[in-house]
């Protein structure tokens, strides 16, 4: 599709019902710190009358071996799918913004040099919040007003 | 509210974030067989990312302990959370209707004596459609007819 | 809990497991058209492996028995969990408030006369998105915008 | 496999974490409105305990750019995942049936030849039910009833 | 991947949006004794306000069509969506441990020959509970305990 | 029930649906950090087609008014359901237990003075994993067997 960024990464599920949900709690951390573009869980009713868990990951093709190996050491999957993903992406670019809080980094996403997102940084926000005692709501729409101001988002 | 029968059980409810599913799917089996009327799970969101799982039971008074014993001994639970609560009920009434695949079991129930639902068993339509051959859809529907017909169901 | 209002009101519950979802999507109008305040449903694992639905709805305590009825006849359900809850909330004011695209309704929100929320209308979002061919977010976020500048959000 | 259509459809998915379900919902109708052949929302538990949603949409291979610019122009995706799918699928045909509250649609279904489904059409039992003054149930019950005598299903 | 063994399986799915859980519930048994690897359900929230589920089924390519087969006769779908998927898993091998409430068989999973995974089987600690009058939990770890000490696990 | 402890909490519930699931994962970590005992939010499928979000709060009854004004000014809340919840305990106990991974603390409970669990506490298996740099699952087992056989469960 014209004016879209494209590529391809790897996604790793498996489901899972013989693991406690603390023990997922820290592979998420795990396999966010090794590398992998994200990870979720969704709900899902196995066999037996089992609740169980599917763990997805998507990660870069490198890095795939090392999720693997995390998942294996620390869960109690036998095996996991794994499939080649293709992506479509806006074009990214970082830009600061003032606001009477502090100042905000922002993401905003084009498509064919349009500009069709403009999304707060939730880290920058909530460092913001913090330091200036308000919500982060707060923080994130005034952010959110201050780049529509400046960047004259279309959508 | 006049028409409807009423009674009053107990829920038991508690947040799992610490037992595999595998043993949750035997926990409810040993619930249900200890008296609970019903046992469910639904999915929860607790912290530290973690995907639990909130087991409910619903009971007759008398059988609370028991089924909070079950819950204490065979999952992670450290507490209860135990409420009273108010049922609005059909009256019920079983009757057996003729399919061309074999007798199937209904449950009628009435508001003031209007017949308001029919329910063929799920457990009598099983054992004759395995019996016929055929499909338990085929069976469920076919009883339904049956009865709608005997019964003339305002619904 | 001084500053906020409460008042009481009556929230109905049922397990379902034997209803089709097409059916399920119809209730949930017929609920709302009845006066539900609110209805919504949650995924619940049943015994027998059957995924569930749990069907909930909040209503004035007079509304209970028509809602009870609907449910009654237009589901599967032979009985229905029904209780008295206690609710805290905000004391709510309607504003217009005026965006380049239109005017638009918003929903101010006070806790002893300081405001705490600012929402705008989403029906009323809709219309002026679609008369002026703007995305929906864009409508809501200049509706929010024009609030917080005319309102002063302290949140 | 003989006795089934195959056909290839685009499935688009994406996670979002940063959007509000009011959006979510209008955008569901407008990616219908706009052609897609399915769309649905998963409950997804994502990093930094966000109860996000994913976002699946079924389409042909070309209205899939369409329907990507209607999400990256109402959602805050800045990526979406999009994988070509075969399906497997009943021949169809659609009859009507008279019923003792009005006409109905089925939609019928076949492999080979032979009848596999018969599946009242829901908009139709709606409107037939509103008119009589009588359930959908009812309705979608006699639409069954009526159509399995007819077309003498094996199922 | 080095060190893991692959394999090819078939991923069937569909939404199902009318049918009823009672008929998913026996679905899932059909389908796992017609041979599936694997069957789940998903919620999901589909349009028209419908609480419906997504069905999936693993299986060996020769088995689809005799899965298919059986969706389409006992639910309401009239299409599936079919994929190969890549799977990586550890290699297995089954002993049997010894505890002081019977014998209970263990799967232990290799990567390059080395231990990453010891799970007691459930069936076997199911049947050893219950012949012995202890909790599941207390077998489960016995095994466990007894299979560490006994093939030095690394994990 | 003689043999279990009993007290009575405070649960706030709310349903959202016009509200970031990224402002909810921040909210989570304030409504722990402000004395919550529990904090977990559920899917609930709401009107519109929204694909909403429960949040619900455990607290003692004098941190209700807190956590309030934590939903009020985060979410987009306007209104919270309030309810006061019995509660059934196990007697709790904290002791440490050796490893030769390290030192790990584990809580035990008690019904009627009789050991019904064995809980590792996670922060101290993380703590102690990470120093060692051996799994969290190898942690947690191996803490779980020297407690067992120090403290004799019987369950």
């Amino acid at each position: 599709m014209p004016g879209y960024e494209t590529d391809t990464v790897t996604r790793i599920e498996t489901n899972l019902d013989d693991v406690s949900p603390q023990v997922l709690g820290a592979v998420m951390q795990q396999l966010l710190a090794a590398g992998a573009l994200d990870v979720w869980f969704s709900p899902v009713q196995m066999k037996k009358n089992r609740p169980g868990t599917m763990l997805s990951a998507l990660c870069e093709e490198d890095a795939a071996e090392k999720l693997a190996d995390i998942i294996f050491s620390e869960t109690t999957a036998f095996g996991l799918r794994v499939e080649k993903i293709r992506r479509l992406k806006l074009a990214r670019r970082f830009e600061t913004v003032k606001t009477r809080h502090g100042e905000v980094t922002v993401k905003l996403g084009f498509k064919d040099g349009r500009l069709l997102q403009i999304a707060p940084e939730f880290e920058s926000c909530r460092a913001v919040a913090e330091n200036a005692g308000v919500t982060l709501r707060e923080v994130h729409l005034a952010a959110l007003e201050a780049a529509r101001a400046a960047f004259a988002c279309v959508a």
